[in-house]
């Protein structure tokens, strides 16, 4: 699907990881009624699972290291780095604990959250780190079942530092991670996957390094499915590392932990912390360009692709860890340069598959969120029949409510002063609102020389692919038909195909058009007029704020809008326009008119009575035309609506 | 889609009459999952709500009477004709009860087991006759109970005719057709629609014409929906009844009881039973020629053409009910004549929708039994998620056996005689096998000089619309591959289409290739080496009698083969290609080799060792071929393992 103002990174993000890994007593293999076809093995797995498929079939991965923000501005940028850093196809991200942060609160920027927005908002598969040291049994019990509410699948078991010097082993507590490691299996058993950590150099608190080497084996034998190590500047020192576990019997993934150096103050620190020494000879090139830091950041990425690449060749690596630091540039452009990061990720769906394992065989959705998914998979969290993989008659799901909703998702990621200027800092009538639009669409500088690169609706740049309707787009905006979702028609083009196509290869792919806008009642009484002329051709739903609804769809029915057809599986329908979910989706759409935009204002400002006009007359139009072999008419009935107003 | 072999009359049948009708409880409007489209409105209604429905739109509309047959090749007869005269668009049958012939006992030719073949085999919205007198109360409810559980949701209630002269009311018993009517409110609440009789000239036993009136005026008032009327001879007989049931505010439709005449002896009989006289104006035109049945036809045909015409013209009259004698001629000749016999009837799916509540909104079923729908409705007559819709993961739901499997209709149509003279009274070879198949195929007369009207997995001469075929099938027929289904690709008709559409019009209509056949193991090897080329665009499932099976069906998902897309509606896959299930469809298309043919000859003769060395050394073979856009490559497929073997 191609929508007008949807580029968010979200439809392209998650395309390997999108699996909620889940136990085999979720699935609904008992259940005569149809099964969501399976379009993608890996949607099913555990992160175990994927782990070892790929290390079956050779396919080298990589996953990112991610710590929670201090502030919420802070969490709605990592959020987007997420969809961003998602596209590359990550097997997983994992988020870090911060004790002193408190981590396994509702806050925006708790650990947990963070973990649980990437899962479900993100689509990622995602390992949450948790430490135990200094905490209750009871604590940990509900972190943990927090954590599996939230739709947490896996988490990395680490022992935490302990607080001041006078730490010492409690009796019956959590004294190690071992501890945290047989804790989880005791009281989740399977359900989680969980990870350890290993220090290539032995553990800084160890009493040796075989002695380090026994504890680690102690955590897998306690139950750890796999191992990320600390970070190391040698390859030698992880291969070593590496064949002293298997010597003494661990057999489970090593993951060696990637740290591409960024900067002379981050690498500092991190040393301090890990108590790790830098080598003589990276110091040696560090020291005289140390306040470079374009410099030391083009030697970190040197420096760790030469080191992935001897870890790789060396036939016992199969995927890379990074810590990223939250930093997108150098751990991308190792990727890159390893030729590891998915440029084009195939896309299971043509929207963002969540990884929460209740919706991991979701596979239908409204097109009204395709701008909005996160708003959507908020609004349908309580849901439980995705488990059932279809979604069509949405007569009984009661979406969450708009005042429910999170602020934090609801704001735009830009700033008030960016989005005056892009919007306008004065509003004289509702043409300047159009002229808001127009620009948009056009990618020109407003009247005081801004480009508008989000909309109300849209918190992204138009899509490259939009260009295809961009002449018709602007025409109709020019003149007060306010767009803000459509996709053109397509008739069976390939699966495969880089702009449209979604879904395992051999298949193809259609769509009916869709147009989506705000308009005045004059021109929806003329298109009314219009539409006659197509009725059964064009179907439509008309709605204003106070619910006013005029639709000809058939009894209510969903129109599948988006489809796909593949070799040896049944029809596939992700979008479809569904006249009882636009009703809710009316509601989000007229209230970001205020939320966002008139809220700019002042209270009783021309600007604010201006857009407050819109909500409060204009309607929410959406036209499907239902001849996808055909010419789009949608542009048509347009025209002709215009042409009976003239 | 389109079956190489199948033209059974069920496929066209019923497109009018495919409603189970149904109360309300049983819908699935509280499911938060995706409830079937609605591909037809009238699937959902219950007979009362399509009489009303009919009656605002103004859509004139007929009814059938039959009564139940004698013998079991007789109830094959008469299934045949439901499924022919189903094909004219009639609202419902009813079968009338024959209390003499132990009318709701399980015999093949009961009332009950014919009206319930009508309902759930024949897709046709169905009244069972039920008379009361000389019957218990627990007898009654016994019979009802019985209908419901078989389906039937409509009951004419009738008093009977008491047995010899002595009748006398019983005290607390069931003495007129409204103690029925009032037992079954009582008993079933609305669960039933409810029929009563009508008596235009009065009941013969009714004191006067008015108490007889007063008589109906009570069934009605006790929960009758709608009344038919016994025969009659001028419209104005009917139209005064009409205007005196009003007249004492009778306000259910009375559907008028049409009788063409359709021979001297059938008339005196009727007129008999009825106490009916015939007008003497009759008598004076069929006295002359009592020995002439075409002659006494065609004036019966005339009479009854013009008599609804005057019925119909009236305005008061909106469906006709024929008294069919069990007969076909006649009366579809009057509907001919009066335009109200469906020609070309609109399938809601591409196949025959059973009528039985339950299984209203099925809408999704394997290809394989495309010829042999009833076998596929018995099969799976347990299943209990037909209410639901969907269909597809076929891994629980269990075939009936093919043990359990009435003869009757595992029986051919044919005689053993002229299956023999088909088939050939003496068999030489694996290749006097491939003629009998090339000569069904070409329609050409065999060596004997007789046409091959009807094979063992198809009981039905070749489809007129598979001659675009023909010429492919009857080269690899000759070679030995031995077809029994098929159907070409479709990119996108017009549902409207005259030979491949289905589904409400302004949709388009899909298929994927399909072939279905038996084969060699030498040919097997030979098409296994060069699928292999095919890999993806062709998905195959290979087996044999043993079960020894071959598949690169991709986690045995079914494969969807014909499917629509409509204006406003989500997509329709009407038909897969599903692993599962054709494993149990194999046990059936080999067994039909020893039931319908290996034993038509002697045990251990030549003949039946050849089709006996056939049912258990050769493959039942499906290809799909996934490009559907293309064209279909299954040809060539074909003709490379024939290359390969030369």
């Amino acid at each position: 699907m191609v929508n007008e103002n949807q580029h968010t990174c979200s439809t392209s993000s998650s395309s390997k990881s999108d699996g909620g890994s889940s136990s085999g007593s979720e699935s609904s293999k008992d259940s005569s009624r149809c099964s969501t076809p399976v379009l993608d093995a890996e949607r099913h797995e555990r992160l175990r699972e994927k782990m070892r498929r790929r290390q079956d079939s050779g396919d080298k991965w990589f996953s990112l290291e991610f710590f929670p923000p201090r502030t919420a501005s802070g969490a709605v940028n990592l959020i987007s780095r997420f969809d961003r850093m998602g596209a590359g196809g990550p097997l997983f991200i994992d988020v870090t604990w911060h004790p002193a942060g408190d981590p396994g609160s509702d806050k925006e920027t708790s650990s947990m959250i963070i973990a649980s927005t990437a899962v479900n908002y993100c689509g990622l598969e995602t390992i949450l780190h948790m430490t135990c040291c200094n905490q209750t049994k009871d604590e940990i019990t509900g972190h943990l079942q927090k954590a599996k509410r939230l739709g947490l699948k896996n988490i990395m078991a680490l022992r935490g530092d302990p607080a001041g010097e006078e730490w010492q082993e409690e009796v019956e507590g959590f004294n190690y991670a071992v501890d945290l490691v047989k804790h989880i299996r005791n009281e989740f058993d399977d359900y989680f996957d969980i990870c350890v950590a290993g220090y290539p150099k032995g553990h800084p608190e160890a009493e040796n390094y075989e002695a380090d080497l026994r504890h680690l084996k102690e955590k897998v034998l306690a139950g750890a499915d796999f191992i990320i190590t600390q970070l190391f500047f040698q390859s030698e020192t992880f291969l070593k590392f590496m064949k002293d576990c298997q010597a003494i019997g661990i057999t489970c993934p090593i993951v060696p932990g990637i740290f591409p150096i960024q900067g002379y103050h981050s690498l500092r620190q991190l040393v301090r912390l890990s108590k790790l020494e830098v080598p003589q000879e990276i110091k040696d090139v560090i020291e005289p360009i140390k306040d470079n830091d374009a410099a030391i950041r083009n030697y970190g990425v040197e420096l760790a692709v030469s080191m992935c690449r001897e870890l790789l060749d060396s036939g016992m690596v199969h995927g890379l860890h990074f810590y990223t630091l939250n930093r997108e540039v150098a751990t991308t452009e190792v990727l890159k340069r390893l030729g590891m990061w998915t440029e084009d990720p195939r896309r299971p769906l043509p929207w963002a598959v969540s990884a929460h394992p209740k919706r991991r065989v979701e596979d239908v959705r409204p097109i009204f969120w395709a701008s909005r998914p996160k708003s959507y998979i908020y609004r349908t969290q309580e849901w439980d029949d995705f488990p059932n993989g279809r979604w069509g008659n949405s007569s009984s799901p009661a979406f969450g409510e708009l005042k429910d909703y999170y602020l934090f998702y609801l704001k735009s990621k830009s700033p008030r002063e960016e989005l005056l200027k892009m919007w306008g800092e004065e509003l004289t009538s509702e043409e300047s609102v159009f002229e808001v639009f127009t620009c948009y669409i056009t990618g020109e500088r407003n009247k005081n020389g801004h480009r508008v690169t989000c909309m109300p609706w849209n918190d992204d740049p138009l899509a490259t692919e939009t260009n295809l309707l961009k002449e018709q787009l602007e025409k109709v905006n020019r003149r007060g038909i306010l767009t803000i979702n459509s996709q053109p028609n397509i008739n069976g083009k390939p699966s495969t195909d880089p702009i449209v196509g979604w879904g395992p290869s051999g298949g193809y792919v259609f769509q009916k058009a869709y147009l989506e806008f705000f308009t005045s009642s004059e021109i929806v009484t003329a298109l009314l007029k219009v539409l006659k002329k197509y009725e059964t051709r064009v179907n439509y739903h008309i709605v204003n704020v106070k619910g006013q609804n005029i639709t000809n769809a058939p009894d209510l029915q969903p129109n599948a809008v988006t489809w796909g057809i593949f070799p040896g599986r049944e029809i596939i329908q992700p979008t479809v326009v569904d006249p009882v979910s636009f009703l809710f989706w009316k509601d989000e759409a007229f209230a970001l008119w205020i939320e966002q935009w008139a809220k700019l204002y002042e209270e009783e400002s021309p600007s604010r009575m201006i857009i407050q006009y819109i909500h409060d007359n204009y309607y929410l139009v959406n036209l499907v035309d239902n001849d996808f072999p055909l010419e789009n008419c949608l542009w048509q009935v347009v025209d002709d609506t215009f042409e009976l107003l003239n």
